[in-house]
């Protein structure tokens, strides 16, 4: 790194690849301020083939070194990209709330998820399992065949090409869930940066590349690159040096980047994080109780960030009568109230219209909130429909990005059941129910776990925590995986790949799965967990 | 199950549907007894799409009560499985050895290897730690703001289609290794018969139709279908009830159907064991010392079972000189005496002798087998080349299934790297070395971890343990799916998925996740791996 590249530098415009600052020569892009409406210094502009090439080969060069280094190594770069993402918060924040209209206490306790995240897997780093350390001693002995030694642990799968997420400029962009799963596996990240957060995305690269410099990481461990996704993106994705991919985004962009990564010669794996509309399940004892109540709180849920979350309530499912008609009255009253906020991009804020004006084609609007002035303003929608018709109309669970959501009123239990079994994949499904629901709520639950990957009682879905249990992620077409989870602590195993060693000698056995186990892992002896 | 369906009763010719035997309307297929050279009785035909509808529609159907049952219970479905099984070893074998003109002894084997799959699976359903138990217990008090309680476990992902292999009539066909991983992680099976085995087949899936009815497991937990690849077995792919796909057999059979899983609506996950040719790399240490001796169990281990393996040793790396030419001298002086055997089927021993003479136009032959009288017999044959050749010709890493094999000449250590490194994805590489080759082998470690599932010293490829810490899988195109395992414990997770339960009533949630640790597990709590 050079002194010039120092946070309290003014942005450069530049995209860092492999620890050197580098200018696009395409097309020139800005961050704009959705607030003011206003373009922002400096001029960024995108990347070509070549520095795609450039990237994807420090990547490689790097991977051997980065993978060899310990797992307490790699804790200390994670934790020191932390630091240097803490120490810039004030600048940092500063310049998310420019390029994203999001309010600063949102954008403050985005940093503090961020560095969050990054000392989770410092944790899980440390904690030692995701080494997956097996051994299956040899029986010399053994009838009719002895059994050989045979030992297994988890490599990385090699460099990852990370795709920046437009709604959450930090915790899943530059050095979000992906880079930092990554990483922690092993893996060299090239990512690539949003075109709604360039200076957000310049300074948090920044921030990691003075750590790889620090802590003495090989230089092409990480790069920033800028560019069009259908051009660079699809370049990058088919870079055979890139083995995994992930991504946050629309659904076509998504399913562009798991076709292309399908159709080379060596296909790899994309985790892509598209589409859900997150059903919200009123129960009748929840909503004689508590109608009003959940209505209001739901429109928070709805309207919070402008609906820009992709675990926003976009679908309300219960048995239609009074409690119903209580939620809905509270809930429209409330969306009345509720200012118009503005969208992460003018081209966002297009796509809602138009998405909640297709809506207006096949549902009843029932709520709005207040208009705004800006041409990024976000005027939320509700919108009803009953079960039949949703059922019939497949264009009802298009996700709307933003502020809209529709009520499913069902005739009875059994329609809501054929509602839940007709859902698409989701990341969430929310239930919320009393103690008279909870036989409901039981024949509900098997329905749910074959549609979500989270299933949430009494709250919302638009908080989702960082921790070892979490699980952000889903069937199809939430997710083009549902086998893994792009936050919290399982995320690690997306980007690693398990390797056996039998008879290896033990002068050559990696530390993991020695003898002795130096490491003190948790591990798998003839299968049984022990630390021995 | 009716009366007729008894391992007593004679062979019916007949698919098995959710327990009803069923008869195709297709065309006709018999076994072939390739050491006879005669079409066995008796005949079956190939099913439809309408017995395709009807197996998936049983499985759909079965998977909520099936995947509700409890570990134990299906620990006991699959040991009543292997103890079916094992009760009918002496008329499986003799139609398993008529079937596929392989040795009774090696078939004998292979029961012993299919039931002890089943009971692995079975000690891995008891030992619970396949359910990914985690809690994140609730932080009310946290600020800024509280921490739910957060649980995740692992749930099956639904019906699964299952695709026999050729070359492992019991071990990877109807009751083989996906079998029994999908079975143990609660999902239905819907098995495509191969054609080569059909009787061997029936018996099988009889076994299982019996337990199924014996433990209380609904129907349609397991169906048997015969019929075209590319026809009833895309139809299987594709049918939206269908989950995830086992598939063992030829890179171009694998990726047909992972192009057609790819292409559903819901894209789902396809577990193809396609391609190897199984580096053999050779240094110079234990070629000096040991040069004919390796030489000759090279060639035992590339002719046995007429070289139709997966893990047959296709290519051998080594540096030129003295050691080498001994290794080669014993091993074609070995190759001279090895007796023609029959191949599994006489289009395998076309494709053989096609793919032989395919080499012989780029490579140079040093040594044949004898030759045989049948149509189905597979004459060894060994080839050789140099380094650069090797690099030039993307033919010479083409796998030629069956007793072929390649030896590949270096210069140096430099240019044995580079055809490591030029290699394509492998399930297994094998170094020979001795105490003088370590530091040879160290560098070497490495680069094979990322071209291979395997990696043994010391012995040879053919024998694949069945274990906890196996791998038998690898990059592409050696699988499709380079994250998981075919054979050994691990084989569990390609057919589960998390899922996350946030605040869920206690009286609703799981038992491998309820307060108390009802099932004794091993779970994570806020990440730590205890039995609380």
């Amino acid at each position: 790194m050079t002194a010039t590249m120092s946070p309290a530098t003014p942005l450069t415009g530049q995209m860092i690849i492999a620890g050197v600052p580098v200018r696009g020569t395409g097309a020139e892009i800005r961050g704009f301020d959705p607030a003011a409406g206003q373009p922002l210094d400096p001029a960024y502009r995108y990347g070509d083939s070549r520095d795609v090439d450039a990237a994807c080969a420090a990547a490689a060069d790097a991977f051997g070194a980065y993978r060899a280094t310990t797992s307490e190594q790699r804790a200390l770069f994670l934790e020191t990209i932390a630091d240097n993402i803490a120490a810039i918060t004030e600048t940092l924040v500063a310049r998310a709330v420019a390029e994203s209209g999001l309010p600063v206490a949102r954008l403050t306790g985005e940093v503090g998820r961020t560095t969050g995240q990054l000392r989770l897997f410092a944790e899980v780093l440390r904690e030692g399992s995701w080494t997956g350390a097996r051994i299956d001693p040899a029986l010399p002995d053994r009838s009719p065949l002895p059994r050989p030694d045979i030992r297994q642990r988890s490599i990385p799968l090699g460099p990852v090409a990370v795709f920046s997420a437009s709604n959450f400029p930090l915790a899943f962009s530059v050095a979000g869930g992906d880079t930092a799963s990554a990483l922690a596996a092993g893996c060299p990240v090239v990512v690539k940066g949003h075109d709604a957060h360039p200076g957000t995305s310049e300074l948090v690269a920044r921030a990691i590349s003075d750590a790889v410099t620090a802590t003495g990481m090989p230089a092409g461990t990480f790069s920033l690159l800028f560019g069009y996704g259908p051009e660079l993106g699809v370049t990058l994705v088919t870079d055979p040096r890139i083995k995994a991919v992930g991504f946050t985004g629309s659904r076509s962009g998504g399913m562009a980047l798991v076709a292309a990564a399908a159709a080379r010669p060596e296909p790899i794996p994309v985790y892509a994080e598209m589409s859900s509309i997150n059903p919200v399940i009123l129960l009748d004892g929840a909503l004689a109780g508590r109608g009003a109540e959940l209505g209001a709180a739901f429109v928070g849920s709805l309207t919070m960030g402008s609906g820009q979350f992709c675990t926003n309530p976009g679908l309300v499912v219960a048995v239609d009568g009074p409690g119903l008609d209580t939620f809905v009255a509270a809930a429209t009253e409330a969306l009345a109230a509720s200012p118009a906020t503005p969208m992460l991009t003018p081209q966002i804020a297009r796509n809602y219209a138009t998405g909640v004006q297709t809506l207006t084609q096949t549902a009843q609007v029932i709520g709005r909130g207040e208009s705004g002035q800006r041409e990024t303003d976000c005027r939320a929608a509700l919108f009803t429909t009953d079960a039949r018709s949703f059922l019939a109309a497949d264009e009802l669970q298009a996700e709307v990005f933003g502020a809209s959501s529709l009520i499913v009123r069902c005739a009875d239990i059994d329609e809501m059941h054929a509602v839940v079994a007709g859902l698409e994949g989701q990341l969430t499904a929310t239930v919320h129910a009393d103690d008279s629901d909870l036989d409901t709520a039981r024949e509900l639950l098997p329905l749910l776990e074959l549609k979500v990957g989270r299933i949430l009682f009494g709250g919302w879905p638009t908080g989702v925590e960082v921790c070892h249990a979490m699980v952000h992620g889903g069937p199809s077409p939430a997710t083009s995986d549902s086998r893994t989870t792009s936050v919290g602590a399982r995320a690690i195993e997306r980007y690693l790949r398990p390797v056996c060693y039998q008879n290896v000698p033990e002068s050559l056995l990696p530390s993991a799965i020695a003898d002795g186990n130096p490491d003190h892992l948790w591990r798998r002896i003839d299968g049984r967990l022990t630390q021995d």
